[in-house]
Parts: structure tokens; sequence; C-alpha cells
């Protein structure tokens, strides 16, 4: 690796960055697990702990966007360590807003109370299963610089799509087949939705280990590929 | 304004790092524009020209990142040119994700077809016009530096969360009554809830402008609040 600066000072800020982003990372995947394992079980007491993990992984981000910034100022940094550097301030705001749907989710678990178990359930919970190790996939190869790792978490994200395509039809014969349950119908789509939308941060964190890795961006590749079979 | 570098190169670069972050703003705003009169109006042209922007959005978010990591590398920015360049960071993601709600508010609005206008036509209206009124007064403020503006649409965003509660009773309403009109709620409920994320990435870029030019972080105001009542 480049490095214009070898002095101990700034490879001590660099650590601790590293160490910041992946304690954010584990409140973040803590936090998810709390709220799909509150769904999966219906336990409201593990919701509301989701719920109170949100302040902590704020905190964070505040203090790794003021940790790069001084870096940034202090140390002018170059190559892949400027990459690394500017990819946090992207990737920090990746784990808040998935921390923010996590929550998101405990919330609506709280909402939706003791509801029966439904197909549109399994959907999510599987849904939820792979969200979850797609988060904690990403996060591993910003950390470690994985590509592979990173391209791996990318391919997933269309499972994720084409399960939650399903549930549309899934809850639409649930309110169908039985209009009192509208409003926990509603409540499951928009948890289907937090979840969705979870593997896509996920997604977008692998994007950015690659262009931090080899400094090619690959976020609108699939548009490219949608925009070539118009 | 603090200056370390004054020559004039550096200068151009950071006039066209915020020409282009004003045009890529001025691409979102338009497919944004797009996006809810061809909801308004029930225009499928309209809508697939939103949908058509999402390339040209995409590319200048590249094209933005990568100017601004070859500013911080080649001139090394300091205090108020440094939040600046680290925050355009930042609002591109904003930006692009925004571009990405309206593309998808564009498709909805083609899978609707020519359906009825309900109650819930009204309260969508409502929210994409504050929307998109966030959006240009954030974009304003970030480029312009005003605080003032920035502090306007934070506040407005509570008025866009508390209409878009008003859309979940009124399409339960809508199903309940008519069982046919599911699907079509559905695809309304995601109208909804796109432009209820439009205005969070307004409010955020808001927030952004405040950090950039007090260097104070407001981001997490709202939960501290939220916390303090619990």
């Amino acid at each position: 690796m480049l490095q214009k600066h070898t002095d101990r000072e700034y490879e001590n800020e660099l650590a601790t960055l590293r160490e910041r982003v992946l304690l954010m990372g584990a409140a973040v995947e803590q936090t998810t697990g709390f709220a799909l394992d509150a769904f999966e079980r219906c336990d409201l007491e593990l919701a509301q702990r989701a719920i109170d993990n949100d302040d902590r992984i704020d905190q964070l981000e505040v203090e790794i966007d003021r940790l790069c910034l001084r870096i940034l100022a202090l140390r002018q940094p170059v190559a892949s360590d400027l990459r690394f550097i500017t990819m946090s301030l992207k990737v920090v705001t990746d784990l808040e807003r998935g921390g923010d749907l996590a929550v998101n989710v405990g919330e609506r678990v709280v909402e939706l109370g003791m509801f029966p178990r439904t197909a549109a359930h399994d959907l999510i919970c599987r849904m939820g299963s792979l969200a979850q190790g797609m988060l904690r996939d990403a996060l591993d190869a910003f950390v470690t610089g994985d590509v592979l790792k990173a391209e791996l978490v990318m391919d997933r994200d269309n499972t994720v799509d084409s399960l939650y395509e399903q549930l549309f039809p899934t809850l639409g014969t649930l309110m169908r087949l039985n209009p009192d349950h509208v409003e926990s119908a509603t409540r499951l789509q928009s948890i289907g939705k937090y979840v969705e939308r979870l593997a896509d941060h996920a997604t977008n964190i692998a994007e950015l280990v690659i262009f931090m890795v080899r400094g090619q961006d690959v976020r609108h590749r699939l548009d490219a590929a949608q925009v070539a079979r118009r």
C-alpha cells in the first residue's frame, strides 16, 4: 500500500478510524439481529432493545465523521488511505440508515403485537437472514479490502429483491381474503420494505469497497446493463 | 472564508465542483418534477421521462465523487473548503437516492395506469409539493451556505411526516371498502413512502449544510429530543 505518511501518530489515527467503523458496524448488526429475532419470535422486549440502540449508532456516526475530517485536515492522506477515509464518510451514512431501518422494524413489531404467523412472515424472515449476512460480509469486506467478498454481497441482493417481489401478492391475498388484516398486512409490508432497504445499504457498502480497492466504480453497473436492454 | 490555497487552478476546481453539484441537483429536481406531475396528471409519458433521467444522475454522482477525491489528493484543502468537499461527497449520495426515488415514483405511476383519483392522491400531491420545495431549498442552502434556509427545510419535514401518517388510514379505508383496489392502494402506499423519503433526503442535505457552515452536528437532534420524552 502506498503511504505518504508513515509516522506512528498517523497510523494510530487510521487504526482508530478502522476500529470505530467496525464498532459502528457491530452496533448496527446487533440492532438488526435484535429487530429480526423480535419479528421472528414476536418478542416485544427484544424489539425495544433494537429501538434503544439507535442513539449509540447515531453517536458513532458523528464521531467517525469528525475523525475523518480531522485526519483529512491534519494529515493530507493520499492514494489508498485517502480512499479509505472518504469511503468511511460514505459507509457510515449507509450504516446509520441501516440502523434506522432496524429500529423501524422494531417499531413495527411492537405495533403488530401478537399477530398470527402467515406465509408473509416466512418470506420476511428469509429476506432478513440474507440481509443480515450481507451486512456482516460487506463490513468485513470493507475493513479487509476484500473485493471478492464485496462482489458476493452484491450478487445476493437480487435474491432479496425477488423474495420482496413475492411479498406483494402474498400480502394482497391476505388482505383480500380477510379485510380485518389490512392494518397488520400494511405493517408487514413496511417491515419487508425496511429489510429490502437494509440489503440495499449492504450492497452500497460492497460497491464502495470495490471503488476503494480498485478505484473502479461499479455503483451504476446494473443501470448501464438496463440501458443496454432497452 | 479561510483559504490556504488561493491559486486560480484550485479556485477553478472548487467552482467546477459547486457547478457540478448544482447541475446534479437540477437533474434530480427535474426528475422529481416529472414524476410528481406524472402522478398528478396520470401522464405515463412524463413518468417515462422521469425514469429516463436516471442514468444522467448516476453519471454525475460518479463524476462528482472523482472530482472531490482529486481535489482532496492534490490540493489538501482545509477549513471551510475541506468541509464543503467532504459534505459534497455525502450530498451527492442523498441526491442520487432522491433521484432513484423519483424514478420509483415514475415506475409506480406507469403500473397504476388510469386509476381513479382518491383522497390518497390529494395527500400524496401535497406531500410531493412540499418535498420538491424542500429539495430545492436544501440545495440552494448548500451552495450558498444559508443556515437559516436549511433550518426551514428541516422544520417542514414534520409536515410531510404528518401527511404521510394520514395516508395509512386513508388507504386502509379504501382497501376495506373495495378489496379490488388492494393492488392499486399498495402502489399508492409505495408512492407515498417514496415521497416521504425524498423529503428525508432533502432534510439530510439541510443537516449537512449546518454542519458545513457551523461545524455543528444537528443530525441527531430529533433523536435526542425523543430520548428526553421517553
